[in-house]
This record gives C-alpha cells, sequence and structure tokens, in this order.
C-alpha cells in the first residue's frame, strides 16, 4: 500500500470527470468517517452527503449530483462503487503468487503441472491432477486424486479438494474450504436398526470466476455432481448438499444451509444464514431476505422471507403467546363473525 | 468407476428380482433424469413413475408394483433405497487408503500404532496416542497428546484432533473438523470487569460407527467428556458444546449448533440448522424440522418445529405488523367477546 | 490429571471457608451427578440441592446457604463458578506448550520470532511477520505476510490467518478459525451482467485476550479495519464480516453469522446461531437471545429476541397458517369493531 497515485492520473485512467486539483495525490482508500488526508474516500448514497464536510479525505468519488455546491475535490461518477472496485485494485496488499514451487510440497509424478504454477509449503496433490497456468495453491491445502483447476485459479492456505473435483479458471477458495466431502446420505437398516452409508460416487463441478468464502463446505454428489456455475459467489461458512445446482451469477451469504438435490437459479441473491431444504427448485432472479427458511419450491421471481421481526424481550413473550394461540384467534373471530361470539 | 457387472450379476449378488435380459451390463449409477444408458437408475417413490418413460438408464431399481407395466429392466426390491446403498459401494470412487506411512508424517516415539495403518503427508500424531489396526489419516491431519483411534477408522485430510480425544471403530470424520477444541465457558469477574476463562478439563468421547461431517465441531467439556453414542452421523458444520451427549443412531443435519451439557436421545432426526440451546434433554425418537430452535426439553417423541413459513416480501411484511400486535389483538378478542366491542 | 489437592490446601490457596475434614485429598473435579468419590463438585445452583445427598463427590463448592444442614464437606464461596474457573486451572490438562520450533516448520528469514516462543510441525510464517514472546503457534498453523502475534498467544493447530492480521497479547485461537479472508464485496456489473470483486484492502485487529472458537472465520475490511476489541470471546463457527467492530468484553455465542459494517457495543451477550445484519449498530450491553435475528439497530441495552417458540408438528401448522392470515385477522377486528362484523 505505498502506491501514490494523483487524482488527474485516477480520472484519465478510469475514464473520470474530477472536480479539483489534479495534482492531489491519494495512497490508499478509506471510507469518509476514517479517511485521512492522503486517502479517497467513496459517498455511495445522497444519505451520508453531510459527511463531505466532515471527512478529512484528499478527494471523494460520487455522483455528479452529490458533488453539487461541495468544495472537496472529487472524482465523479454514475456508479461509484464500481468505480471503488476498481480503484481498490491499485491498493490491494494481497501477497501477489512467487511462480514458484515450495520444496516441502508433495506433488504426485502422474500429475500435470501447467506454467507459472505457485505451490506453497507443505501443499500434497495427489495422482492424476490437472494443475492450470498460473494456478496458486496455498500453503498446507491438500488436493486429491484427479482434480482439476483450471487457468488463474487461486487456492489460499489450507484448502481441502477431494477426489474428483473440478474447478474452472480464475476461481478463488478461501482457507478452510473443504470440496467434495461425502454428501450426508445414511438409509434406516431395519434389519440392524442403525444407519447404512449411501456412497457418495459422483463429484463437484464448479465453473469458471466462482468465489468460495473461508470454511465453506460443498459436498460431492450420490446420483449426479454437485454443480456450481459460472460466476457464482458463496460466502463464509456455507453449507451446499450434494447434488445440488446453483445457477450463474448467483450470491449467497455467510452462514447459508444448502441441503441436497435443490437447484437454485441464475441472479438470485440470497441472504446470509438462510436454510434451504433439499430436493426444491428455485427460479432465477429470487431474492431471499437474512435467515429465512425456504420450505418450498418458488417458482416466481421476487423477494421472499420468512422468520419474525425482532423485539425486546417483553413484547416478544407476549408475541409469542398469542402465536401459539392463533389457531384459537381465527376459531374465536368466526364465531363472533357469526354472531355467537359473546 | 470403469467397473461393469451385467444385471443378472447384480440380481444373484443382492438376491433380487430381475425383471429384463440378465446380460445387460451397467457401469455406474445415476438418478432418473441424468442416467445414460450404460447405467442402473433407482426409482424411489412411485410419485417419479412417469420417468420410467424417459430415462436413459439401462435398467431400473423399484419396488415391484412401480415395475408392472413398464418394459424397462429392473432389479426388483421392497427397499429400493437400501439396494442404492449396497450397489454404489461397487462404484465408490474413494481413494483405498494404500497402508503406508508417508515420509513426511510426525509421529511421536511414543505413539502405539496398529497394523495396516495410512498415514498421509505431513500429518502430526503427538505423544501417547494408539492408533488402532485399519485406521486412516489423511494429509495435514493433527492428532493431539493421547488420542486414541479405533479399528478401522478414516480421517481424511485436515482433521484436527486435540488432546484426550476419543473414536471407538470405523468412524469416518470428514476435513476440517475439529474434535475437542475448549467449550466455550467464562465467567464474568466483578473485581476486572472481564471475562475469566473457565478451564475445560475433560475431553470427548465418540463410539463406534459415528460419522462427523466436513468442518463439523466437537468441543471438549469442563465438568464430564462430551458423548457421541454409537453410530451416530452428524453432517457438516455442525456444532456441539462442550458436555453435551447425543444418542445412539442420531441424524443431525448440516450447519444445526447445539448448546453446551444438554442431552439428546437416540434415534433422533435433527433437521439442518436447528438451534439447541444449553442444559436440555431431548428424548429418543424426537424429528426437530430444519431450523428450528429448541429452546425447552422435549420429553415426548414426535415432530416439532418453530419458524414461520416463506412468505412474498410484502406478504411477510403484513404478517410482522400482525405478530407484533399479537397480544394487542388477544385482548381485542376479549373486549368483543364481552360484548364491549365496538 | 494425577495431581491430588488436600481441601485445606484449596481452602487456603483461594481464601474459601472450609466445612469439614481438611486432610481429605481430592484429585479432580467433576459435576454432581457423575463425581467420583476423589472429586469435587460444584454446586451452581440452590435448585440442584437435593443432589449433595446423592453425589459420590469428596466435597462441594456452594454458597454458604447451601450447605447449612449438610453434612457433605464444603468448601464456601458467594461465587462457586468463579471458584470454579480457578479451581479447574489446577486440573487442566491442555499441553504445556515446550518452547521448541519444530524442524518441519517453515519461518521466513524476515520473522521477527521473540523469547520462549512454541512453533509446531508444519508451520508456516511469511515474511514481516512479528512473532512475541511465549507465543505458541500449533501444528499446521500458516501465517500469512506481515502478521503480528502478541505475548502469550496462542494458536492452536491447523489456524490460518492471511496477511496484515494483528492480534494482540493473550489471546488464544482454536483449530480451524480462519482470520483475514477476502470480505464479502461484490458489485453488479451492468456491462457483462457478472459480479465484479471488490478488492478488501484493509486487514483485521484484534486486542488482547480474545478467545476465538473453533472453525471461526473474521473477514478482511474493504474500507476500514475489522476490530475486535479486548477481552472479546468468540465460540466456535461465528462468521465476522468484513469493517465489522465488536466492543470490549463481549461474549458471541456458536454460528452466529454477522454480516458487514456492523457496530456491536462493549458487554453485549450474544446467543447461538443469532445473524445480524449489515451497516447496523449495537449499543452497550444488549443481549440478544438464541438464532434471533438483528435487522435494525438497537439503540437501548436490554433483552431482545425473535422468532417462535418450539411447538409440536400439528399445532405448529396450525399456527403458521394463522401467522399467514394475520393482516386478514386485523381487518376482520377491526369489521367487528366496528360493528360491521357478521
Amino acid at each position: 500500500m505505498t502506491l501514490s497515485i494523483s487524482l488527474g492520473d485516477l480520472a484519465q485512467k478510469f475514464q473520470l470527470e474530477l472536480m479539483g486539483d489534479p495534482t492531489i495525490e491519494v495512497s490508499g482508500i478509506a471510507n469518509l468517517r476514517d479517511a485521512h488526508s492522503a486517502q479517497l474516500a467513496f459517498l455511495f448514497s445522497s444519505a451520508y452527503r453531510p459527511m463531505l464536510n466532515e471527512t478529512a479525505a484528499a478527494a471523494v468519488v460520487m455522483r455528479k449530483a452529490d458533488a453539487a455546491g461541495s468544495d472537496k475535490p472529487a472524482l465523479i461518477s454514475d456508479e461509484p462503487r464500481m468505480v471503488w472496485a476498481l480503484i481498490a485494485e491499485l491498493f490491494d496488499p494481497t501477497p501477489v503468487p512467487d511462480r514458484t514451487i515450495h520444496p516441502s510440497a508433495f506433488v504426485h509424478p502422474s500429475v500435470a503441472v501447467g506454467k507459472s504454477v505457485t505451490i506453497g509449503a507443505n501443499v500434497v496433490i495427489e495422482a492424476g491432477c490437472h494443475i492450470g497456468d498460473d494456478v496458486t495453491i496455498g500453503s498446507g491445502s491438500v488436493i486429491g486424486e484427479g482434480v482439476s483447476l483450471g487457468y488463474q485459479t487461486r487456492l489460499f492456505a489450507n484448502v481441502t479438494l477431494y477426489h474428483g473435483v473440478h474447478l474452472g479458471d480464475q476461481c478463488v477458495v478461501h482457507s478452510g474450504a473443504v470440496i467434495g466431502a461425502d454428501g450426508f446420505g445414511f438409509e434406516f437398516d431395519k434389519a440392524t436398526a442403525t444407519l447404512k452409508k449411501i456412497p457418495q460416487v459422483y463429484g463437484v463441478r464448479i465453473g469458471h470466476r466462482v468465489e468460495i468464502g473461508a470454511g465453506t463446505t460443498i459436498d460431492r454428489g450420490a446420483l449426479n455432481d454437485t454443480l456450481i456455475a459460472d460466476g457464482v459467489k458463496l460466502d463464509n461458512q456455507v453449507q451446499v448438499g450434494h447434488g445440488t445446482q446453483i445457477g450463474a451469477n448467483t450470491a449467497i451469504s455467510g452462514c447459508t444451509a444448502i441441503a441436497g438435490s435443490t437447484r437454485i437459479g441464475a441472479y438470485c441473491l440470497i441472504g446470509g444464514a438462510v436454510g434451504i431444504i433439499d430436493n426444491i427448485v428455485i427460479v432465477d432472479q429470487v431474492e431471499v431476505t437474512a435467515m429465512s427458511l425456504v420450505s418450498q419450491s418458488i417458482m416466481k421471481k421476487g423477494r421472499y422471507s420468512s422468520g419474525t421481526s425482532l423485539l425486546p424481550g417483553k413484547d416478544w413473550k407476549r408475541s409469542i403467546v398469542g402465536f401459539k394461540r392463533l389457531d384459537e384467534i381465527l376459531k374465536r373471530l368466526r364465531r363472533l363473525e357469526s354472531g355467537s361470539g359473546s
């Protein structure tokens, strides 16, 4: 984060209108509240416009309408969040892969290793894997038999891929993620009164540009591959059950649990800590708010919720009493309406 | 998955009635929708019977009643799911342990290592452990002091067992699982206004044939061992609190959180993303549906739920308004019933 | 756990009143139900006083009022839970760090390593890290570039810290935890109809005496550091989003999901499996019960809940029908009250 760049250069590089002195230098980005005088900040919503007078930032990226009447040096864009994504790349401290294979890594002789690959310390790559060009595998990661990793895919440290997992190009997998563990499949065996394991004989197929968060688990399939389409983004600690399919460019927030054999469409937005049961279908462009339970198929795009809103403890207890009596409430209403209420 | 086997051989091996040509060969299993012409599929429910006309499968395992009037070659069973579990074993691609100890593994000289043990790369086994015959420990796993692993137990890669954890025979532990970390025990210290740690001095005892999913965490106990009985199956990302007990053959789906010192019975079915509070009792054969909160003991077997069903956003907001006013609704009902309503 | 200590010595060491024979020896602690005759048990609540007659424990730590009329040898304290925390330390079997650096560990030459440091097998420490005195790093842990770990901080096995993560003194991080992975930041790019990644350029700053549970994930910030203040305790499988702040001495139970840019106060108690949305504020001393969803800021201290209580399946389904009709119920009530009901 030692880069310093002038507002003039930023305006030219990202084709932005500049309001203010082009020679002002910025050496980092920050939010409006915390920015210091050498940093560039961002105004994403007019609601925060009063902070323009308070921020110490050297300059602010904002919409033209928000900049009107402000003295603050400004880079103008209709899409300040997209500009943020682009400028942030300049200041990204993520270590650049060094394109070396650490001597402590164990790579089975049968593995096909591409060009410019980076393999960290204590990595294990089992037989029959294909490692594409420019792939990076973080220290301590373990790659099972017959795995393929596409061009520029990056696994951070301590990732585990079981046998028969396939990732496309330019994927990112964060630490602690486990892809390809057995799905949860057991059948009650009456003869022994125990649960018999159903072997999970399929794998996991992941498309291009998929990001998988820390501690996320994606199980292998039992009767078909688990499929994650191109451009899907999974946050941390998401659980994807066996044989489930997730459509392109769907984003799923942290701690969401998806059971097996469910098919989720493209361009869905699934909130955090959502539960989705097994064997259902969710069409494209469905939005599910945080902590909802999807207990049946959703066949129409739109926004869905379940649960109740947060209440102070005493109020909540009173509502809970009423919730238990809802069936009775309906009956009493009917009785009153029929004139026999009192 | 290069095995090919004839329907005749399958019928004989698993003592199934065969309807159709015994010389037909199958080289894998699949679901009805995706099966190709060399695969065996399964009809688990009569509801999907129409798919018999569409599937490309070479043959289908199904109940006799479902096979009536169909030309599809069939293996007949009253328990098609149990037959699935048995046949799937033939096609299981899970790598067979090679019964070698990788030279990079660190095994403390005091460890008792059984026969035919497989230990992967970079495994660490601390002092005083007992590793049973036929045990497999995946690469990158770390086994703390004094751990015991029973006959044929298999840990996949990157599993962590703390000191004093005991697993019985034929257990399976998936990657990223952590067994024996400290339970969450703190006491508010008035003198310093901070939270003082309560050392978690007990361990974790796990029976035979227990399966533990990827990323699942089972804490060690504070005043008694955490106990997981024989045949328990825990899915991915389950959390088991300190000192909790889970009865034999109970199955717990993904992302369920169980607090400390709770006692769960045998043959329970706990859905995904369920919450179970601390210090309660759940008797045998209790079923809890997905994402329910168990906030008090359950003393009678049966099925239990909490939460609300999923609604389109606008409908949900209207119901939420009503939920907050349930206490008021009851009062207004009472007033109407007493004749003073309007 | 081979230590044996007399009640007299315990009374003196912790300044407790002793009722009974000071020469009685105890060699461990246990709960009242399971304690055997050489163990010390604890009576935390008068509700369990009848167990004094049943327990086999050699002696019991309890309040004076509870000891009255009992023959059981007793150590008297107004705070039996705090005494438990102190005495448990005597019997803690957690392996003591051996203050050696395992030969298989990879420590970059630029790392500043303090005195009496313990580094386990296969640990990786990247360039530019500062490792304080008395630090312990468990086997298989991977520490990214520029990380700092304060005095006596202990990471258990298989922990992952990304670049630019800072932990203060006397922190504890359990296995499988991942600190500093990218926050979940993407912006919809209309031009390509895909989600563009927003680089997460900030880090994670963690204070002193913080404990982080197994499998917990704390993301790095995008426009400001993620901040965890002194004395915070996070249980297992907690998720902390990017740029979120958690105030001093707050305790958060297992499987709670906290979205990004939220500010949680000091001395809060957040129950297990709670969801907290992004960009809100929670003041000091807020208590949230298990599995609640915090969907808006909480500006007043106190106890909060959401959700519904557990019901038998049939009763629950009836209440759910009523929940969907709450808006209609309110309308029918109004009609009845206005005299046009029937």
